[in-house]
């Protein structure tokens, strides 16, 4: 369903729990990225009137979703604050051929698979985190992440009209995913 | 309590009523431009945790007006795309002092000004529009608006702790927004 070429090791998840306060700074990061991400590709093709309700709506969820990390953070005592990104996003966009209309549909997968990562990641923090409110957080997200990824991979085959084609193209950059996240890091980030 | 220091003209009522399609149009912009506004605040600032809440649900509530300009734009048959924007909101931006902490204060007194000056022509759109469906849509908006030009000043004065100082300054900023007006422009605009 999530289309991704690698599963994430129990070695993450194990480093994710025993850093759990970074990984929410990271998360609500994440959050707050997706946002400005589809912001930006409504200003980049506000021509494209298909686009712009489903990325408006997706963007205003993922600003829920900031809000809500961020409540998670400060109960914890914890506060929301700068912190180093990990080189995910920014290599998984090295794959995103220039000229449009690759370019559009490139940058709705590799949203698509950010999302799909996402999910993964966080149905496997639901699923070990020993903290029982923290697991049911993360098990509410998940069906969010999903529909997001479902939304990115509909996006590009309205705009397509080539559903084979979005799907060939999203198991390539599924590839090239699942490599930039092969060396793991050592550094506690839902996309390290 | 908007703090304007200039009235909007009927001249500008009736162009606006005129060319309602053209206004609908710029006004989605003007949503979605609000929207990414305060989002990058949020990236700007985000080692200032009383920003982060506040602006996120403002830059939601702005997106979900910008998704109902979208659906009343679409109602009457026509369709949202590119259209050259006023020099409203750059003019007015550079009157922005570009040392903090004085950038960010007037930055956030600028959009109350922006909040505050879309609030008195949506208020004049409701009351002189013949339709009645648009005007009750506008009538609808103008809480929202009057309610985010309260956010806007309420964070400088949480921020700086000088509720006085703020006042003084946001009053010197109006004077430069109703300059910035005064010289009317052959455009229907919702702020031109």
């Amino acid at each position: 369903m999530l289309r991704l070429r690698s599963e994430t090791s129990l070695a993450w998840v194990h480093r994710a729990i025993g850093a759990m306060d970074e990984i929410l700074i990271d998360h609500a990061h994440c959050e707050k990225k997706a946002a400005s991400t589809a912001i930006n590709l409504i200003f980049r093709y506000q021509d494209k009137p298909a686009l712009m309700r489903p990325l408006s709506e997706l963007a205003r969820e993922e600003l829920e979703h900031f809000e809500q990390v961020l409540g998670v953070i400060s109960a914890r005592g914890g506060e929301f604050g700068r912190q180093a990104p990990p080189p995910y996003a920014g290599a998984l966009h090295k794959a995103v051929r220039p000229q449009e209309p690759d370019r559009l549909l490139d940058t709705l997968l590799c949203c698509a698979l950010i999302e799909a990562r996402s999910c993964e990641r966080m149905k496997l923090l639901s699923e070990h985190l020993p903290d029982a409110e923290l697991a049911a957080f993360y098990k509410g997200l998940l069906a969010c992440e999903a529909r997001h990824h479902r939304v990115y991979v509909e996006l590009a085959v309205e705009l397509t009209g080539d559903r084979d084609a979005v799907l060939s193209r999203l198991e390539a950059l599924a590839e090239h995913e699942a490599q930039v996240l092969a060396e793991p890091l050592p550094l506690a980030r839902l996309h390290a």
